[in-house]
């Protein structure tokens, strides 16, 4: 899959080389109404439904306004139609059919790229769960007793999700600081992000199933960053004993663009030795883990904040998958899991403002003079990764970004 | 709306009478992969679709898989179809066109008569919150500081929301009581039900701008039941610090029917008397409040186990949408939100077996001799309630039921 590709500007190691081709759905300059499935490659997005056609091959998965078609088919489909893209790009027989249907990134509008079902937010960074543990529970054990033996996680709202770029509007809600006598109701005080990675599910199961560990490859399609803004005030006041709701729904970015599994072959990593013993079902010793060599960058308004590194991750997404289903819970297409804030050991290391600001005792310093405890409306965070990919090339995830609006009160 | 019908067999006070008419999707028997909206009258369920095209009405709306695109349309398509509707059931001149599209609910299948969005579950029953409490935190408070302040909630697993009827495989997971050593995998031993009462939304939001308690009927479309299957020991073990998951979301019942909001007038009635001053975005004392006076039934194998009153709740459905959306999160065509298991304040009147028997200590008897702490494989449960209408009629919400049966290990 590091073969050359003929078009212009994409070398070897470009990062959105033919080793890489995740998906998107975008909007044509001239068509701003009409969402197709692009592949990016290099600077441009491929039509690949259009593609299909040019080259003579079947494409009603990809003559579709999201992935969710293709996605549902499974990994012989996503293997078949993975290769014949790649063919396409490759073999200059194709490139007189293919090449009208390039238009440059820069040039189209991109959207969510499939259509979502059910969203679920794991906590499996040990240094994550203990910064917040140490914040949110000064009185207690940073990490609570089940964190090693179980991944925890919590369902979000799906219906809050937004592709990057979209703006953020600063919530409002509840929120009472711990010496108040009452709670009062505003915007929120102490906006914060969330550096998270995504997993999206393909391929559903049937209710009353569990998913096992090994099958996790057979049911995600791909993988996508996201941010998953927080409004700490909010929560820090509702979450007992019910956990997040409203300081978590009001907005969380996916970017544009699904990194297939496949093109993450080079990425796979040993997670971090475990302290506890998994239970058979989360037991991953005896198998090839799905720990994921993905370096996380964070920007504040274009600066760099930190470099998340995912390597770390307690746990993996396979195992985030089978305790998700373990219980039964059915899978649909559409659904996505995200790994929780990744953060690493070290300050510039963590993926989010209240672990840099340390619950916004030391401020993020900008270069323009100014301090961020947390986020300001007209700020920008974005969000972006890269993994190892074949012969030193990297894959690249793209970005998430958003900017913070006013609220509207 | 209390008019007579010429469909056999129904009179001014059925429950299923021209004051109700519930929609439901169904499939006819001869027909059984297609699935048509229908209005229960009687013992008898209407293909609205085709009475609509007989009656010489548009049919677009009805004419569908699911009530998604009628809930879309708003208040006032909803009340302009309802009362064609009932035109067409009341007057006998359409008698003639209208009758042949009428069939024995017993003769059909029932499906889930929405697709559902984002599942939200609340906690508004006082005398629930205080017994969970009191049995799941001992040592602390059985309220925490916020409840009297906000309606405290969570995001459930919209994928696992399912229609009366089907089975409810019992769970596996992880549990670990107080005494344990370390947590074991395998079927849940303490599975339970709460009965609650379901809001389905109709028409979206706009990311960013909440829903005012005023905008309520504007927004939420109908009422039904809902049994929130619970994992009691898987619960225990993973609801700290991020709430519940996989012990609620494995299994979440519907019922068949959804009772349109316009049907409830004459069940409204005024919410207990809160202690504490609610924050203005919640505060309804200056307008005719959401509560309402349905009487729930829970029968276990048939026996009637207690009669939970939901005229009792705390919060209203009105108050629990406008906290939803208090900090912009999107509504969407069928999102559902439950109330919380509804409970009064005797042992007769609640609405989950871990509050009937007390944490298990006192087990509710079954006339067979049997006795259940928790629930059994084989055991059904099935929910009904009924409401004030017109001049003496009730309105029946028909039920909401399910049995257990063994985990697939």
């Amino acid at each position: 899959m590091s073969a050359q590709t003929w078009v212009e500007n994409v070398t070897a190691d470009s990062a959105f080389g033919v080793h890489n081709l995740p998906y998107g759905v975008f909007s044509a300059p001239d068509r701003p109404d009409e969402r197709r499935i692009g592949v990016a490659i290099g600077e441009y997005v491929l039509d690949v439904g259009a593609a299909a056609r040019a080259a003579g091959a079947p494409s009603m998965l990809l003559d579709a306004r999201s992935l969710n078609p293709l996605m549902a088919r499974g990994r012989a489909a996503w293997s078949a139609t993975r290769a014949a893209i790649s063919s396409w790009l490759v073999d200059p027989a194709h490139r007189p059919a293919v090449e009208p249907h390039l238009t440059p990134v820069s040039e189209v509008s991109l959207h969510l790229p499939f259509d979502p079902a059910d969203y679920v937010d794991f906590y499996s960074s040990e240094h994550h769960a203990k910064n917040l543990g140490s914040m949110f529970r000064p009185d207690a054990e940073a990490l609570t007793p089940n964190w090693k033996h179980l991944p925890i996680g919590y369902h979000g709202r799906s219906g809050s999700l937004i592709v990057s770029g979209t703006e953020v509007v600063r919530p409002t809600g509840q929120r009472k600081a711990p010496h108040d006598a009452a709670p009062t109701f505003g915007p929120c005080r102490r906006l914060d992000f969330e550096a998270e990675v995504g997993f999206v599910v393909g391929t559903s199961s049937r209710l009353g199933e569990p998913v096992a560990l090994a099958d996790f490859a057979e049911h995600v399609f791909g993988v996508c960053l996201v941010n998953d803004w927080s409004a700490r005030d909010i929560q820090a006041w509702e979450y007992v004993p019910l956990g997040p709701f409203l300081g978590k729904s009001f907005a969380t970015s996916v970017s544009p663009w699904i990194v297939p599994l496949d093109a993450l072959a080079h990425a796979r990593v040993r997670p971090p030795t475990r302290d506890v013993e998994p239970l058979p079902y989360l037991d991953d010793r005896d198998t090839e883990p799905w720990g994921l060599d993905l370096a996380l960058e964070v920007q504040v308004n274009g600066q760099v904040m930190s470099r998340p590194p995912f390597a770390g991750m307690y746990w993996t997404a396979a195992q985030q998958l089978a305790h998700l289903t373990s219980n039964g819970g059915r899978l649909r297409t559409g659904d996505l899991f995200a790994s929780g804030t990744v953060s690493g050991p070290e300050r510039d290391t963590v993926g989010s403002l209240i672990e840099y600001s340390w619950n916004g005792e030391q401020p993020f310093k900008l270069a323009d003079g100014g301090e961020r405890a947390f986020l300001e409306d007209g700020d920008v965070v974005t969000i972006g990764a890269t993994a190892p990919g074949p012969g030193g090339a990297r894959v690249g995830f793209g970005e998430v970004s958003g900017r913070v609006v006013a609220a509207r009160t």
